[in-house]
């Protein structure tokens, strides 16, 4: 079933994004979970909140552990969440004496949170990398066509000629903006979630905050001093650099796609798309798509926004709808970088619209 | 891979719709394609436009036809669309002299936009059937309940009371306004879109108001003058009316879940979410996945509308924006309504707080 | 003070409506209350559910009242809403014999809402006029220019040559489309709310629906069989609505704007706007200025369709957003038929670029 | 006229914000270009761009000036902008002689962004005073009420006790993030713009440097390395941090609402809102109102990242956008700020239901 183009056999080949979506498959969601409790039992085994033996059982049982899907869906549409049905079939595998100390004082939204934070985690570099080669990308087509001669335009008329080095650097230094400011996203976003049922680690008495250093260690998370289960800014944050992002490179393919309009010719394509009924045509496919993935980037952001408004310790509405979003716009953002990388290494300034 | 709810394995458990999804499958969309191409050499035939042999060819290759989906994924990414890639594949397997006739006149926005009122059309078939279902399980619930005592709150506080009368009805007598309104949402955007390359059918000569009538008829979509392939106000209208009707069922949703509230226990609910760390719970989970539904086609319904502003007679930009925003609206739609019926059938007025 | 560029001295001669401003001025909503007020006395002194002289003083005191300003900013403050604050004052106008009768068994969600529906209802007849006037601006360009051969653009690419009329159909279809629905939109949008405390009108026992029927007919709405205080799908729909029509309008300038291009020069401004920097500038402002006003309601609409999550029978949260949100939507879509009128009546097409 | 409730005689009472709203004023913006054009010819002069005697005269003639509103209103409709008009209005008061140096080398955008950086800057004071106030009020109710146990609620259900201290930490820790990033985040937004008509300072030759520089120094605004017309992450990014804040404040406005409910009595309000139908009740108005603030910000926020397409060297579309929303987002912001030290400050926690 595909009714998103980030899973569409086909359409994903224009607006997808392999390497992004993969991280974002219930197969690494599983995985992320189960990491979550492993790493749990083992370093509530180290802080001796729980038996040695347990933390041996449970990782043992984990390991290799191929869960029962459709009962975890029917797990979500009874629970809201996966963790109750996938705990259930975890422990079906372990040793009714250790069966209990499995997630011992967590709660769904510890490992959901975190094994997103894992995730996102490996996003975000992924990400990184990329928006450092897009600025590679330009790099290199200013210091080849930098020096040509193209019009300005202000308010959709011709005003002045500039070098194409002002274009390109208009496209560039927003994108180093949010190179830079990536760490620190990545670093409110990337955070291990650990706090118990109303998220004061109710039942680990003093050994909480070693537990969940450990935990964070184990995981590569950072450790924040209390569990955030009801603050969302860390991803709401996210979701705005996210759109940021987006929004900077669809603005490099709005200016491509009206520098290669027919009428202006100020660049060319060395790819660009045939049409069915017009075999003459080429269609700027690649700027065009940097402009919808922009604009879908701004459209799901509203939503996480409302999703800041997260009633009490736990909502299940408003953190729902980040479940919905947060993901598509990762990935809509991955696929914009690589468009990007692809369109800035194959556009070149013609110095004006040829004769 | 799954990066939407709505394709997710498990996730789609709570937030998915089997049957809408599959409307909106790769192969239902392809099919749909097929559909349009068939009945286009159809129509042609009968009305002289290409030859009979031609038309009887291109139906024999469509029929059983099975698509190189590789090779699809690459030409939308080449081309922005699939269909140019598509009829490849399908003109290889025609003779050379009857090739040309397929697809002869139209263009990929012919097919691509036809091919969604195909399956819209089937949609809102099934959306409509649900809304008469959830209606009918409300006014079930009035004849039952409807006499119960319930407080009225305003602004969040006890106010007087009423009878539950009163609240049922006022999320049933939105959902039939919506159920009124579904025959001219439908009309509109369940349309025939045949224009060819610029809309006007230039190469039908006067043929063309023929060839589409034939179309429209055997397709079972509605006939509109002129193509309206940059006119976008019957998918808008189509994106307001989901989000109107997730909305309504949302207030539903959040009426319960603010009833079903420990201290206040104004319903009860039949079925309800375990948590992974409190065994007591009742989560009101079908409830919160409402207001999450309501809230997620609110948030893409704003991109819905930005997609009007397409700009010439035909916009890559903004034409790809609607593919990734209103097959998630319908399916929420969908999902909403099946949540909706299951939490009407499955809640109960108690008459006030158990003691 | 002037945050809003509708309520702003300078810029709302670019973006503002004076004749829709007024409607929703503080003065025209004072008075919108005060009709409801008198209304509703008469009324229920008609069905004798108070008496004559009551609805006598009532009316004389609400004749030539003038609120103290400052009262009703601390009223608001206070309790969220002015009604309560307004009816102090009034109050105090009246002999004590009489004050219980003023606004009896009525909530201020009755005056609030229906002072709203009284002044949109106002608002959809100026919208209803200038939407005829700017389809028959358009007719009569497409009389004039219709035969002008254009160039089409399908993907920011030149096509096929056709002519202006295909273009001009293209911006006015819609139009058209949404002056038919107008109608309908009105009829649920401008409606009587009344409904008393919880929407039951418990305190007029079997009066309620005699006294509500007069109040409808005295202020020219409709009468719906209950109060829809929790019920928002008719102001959410004319959001829709207003966003449908910015939208097609936004579309038009986006097309002029794209033809007004230096390069392209298929159509001619009578107006213009000039630079400072840049004098030889034909800056088309007025189109551009219909891109932002339909971004501007796709933006807000989606705040509109959230507020459809009303809970309860009185949401304070979501009936204030829509203060923000709706009044605003209006004056755009007010705002964008004077501009678009403008923009129809001040083009020409040139029949391609002047050599 | 008072269509935004900011601008609202009675509405802002509740929901707006004298001193933010002054800085949105026409007044203060038109003080704020004046500003921009007296440094200028200042800078200038001591760059030997201009003679000393231009730019004695300019400052002269700014100083003191009155502007023709209704004509700057007649420019804003023509030109898209009101700094041609007001330039014109400006050379009126100069010797001959000198009127070319004004304005020298800059165009609209240089004055109108700095012009709205310099207010920005002002309102980022305000914003951060007020976090860190609204922050210690929090403190002093976690000193004083802190150690009163509260229910904690996950999923609309009673989970487990906590103390309110677990509550208020969650309200406050976002708060401080935001307020700790504050300050990057004034100086993306707070910059001068100054490039001239194609951002290139093309008619200064090697002064341009020197003059942005002094212009900077003058004005207490950031300096970048190139005016950034076409880059709109600055205001992006201000838009998504000024929802943050506003949605981690309406989380509190939504949880204490919840508290509130006559049903849980958790939190008493020092002061609520009166209803005309219902005298007992005691509404959550601050607190509700604080939502809609929420909402309403991440409402205008797509916009805002939607205005980041922004075509070419300058768009009239994409930047009279940002004018109709961010100036509302501010103030929203401000106004949730103030209400919410309001409510931090008026609020009790009793310890659990009165009996």
């Amino acid at each position: 079933m595909t009714i998103s183009v980030f899973d569409h056999p086909i359409l994903s080949g224009l607006l997808g994004d392999e390497k992004l979506a993969e991280l974002f498959s219930a197969r690494a969601e599983i995985d992320a979970l189960l990491r979550f409790e492993a790493a749990l039992a083992e370093a509530q085994a180290q802080e001796h909140v729980i038996p040695k033996e347990a933390a041996r059982a449970i990782t043992e049982a984990l390991d290799g552990f191929s869960p029962d899907v459709s009962a975890l869906r029917d797990g979500v549409a009874r629970d809201g969440v996966v963790v109750p049905a996938l705990l259930a079939q975890l422990r079906e595998k372990l040793p009714p004496e250790h069966a209990p100390h499995l997630h011992f004082g967590a709660t769904s939204q510890d490992a959901i949170d975190t094994g997103l934070a894992i995730r996102l985690s490996a996003a975000l570099k992924l990400l990184a990398s990329r928006l450092d080669r897009l600025v590679e990308a330009l790099d290199a087509l200013e210091k080849r066509d930098g020096a040509t001669p193209v019009m300005a335009h202000t308010r959709m008329q011709a005003a002045i000629p500039v070098t194409a080095a002002r274009k390109i650097r208009s496209w560039r230094e927003p994108l180093m903006r949010h190179r830079a400011r990536l760490g620190s996203v990545a670093k409110s976003a990337a955070i291990l979630a650990f706090g118990g049922a109303a998220g004061t680690l109710d039942k680990l008495g003093d050994r909480g905050p070693a537990v969940a250093a450990q935990l964070a260690k184990t995981l590569g998370l950072n450790l924040v001093a209390h569990a955030r289960h009801s603050e969302r800014d860390g991803f709401a944050d996210l979701a705005s650099f996210l759109s940021l992002t987006t929004g900077s490179i669809g603005k490099m393919g709005q200016d491509v796609a009206l520098m290669a309009q027919s009428e202006v010719g100020e660049v060319k394509l060395a790819t660009s798309g045939g049409s069915s009924a017009m075999p003459h045509k080429q269609n700027p496919v690649k700027a065009e798509a940097l402009v919808t993935l922009a604009r879908f980037n701004a459209t799901l952001l509203t939503g996480m926004h409302h999703a800041l408004v997260h009633e009490n310790e736990r909502s299940g509405a408003a953190w729902t709808l980040e479940w919905m979003l947060l993901p598509q716009m990762t990935v809509a953002t991955g696929a914009a970088l690589k468009l990007g990388i692809g369109l800035a290494g194959g556009i070149s300034f013609t110095g004006g619209k040829p004769g």
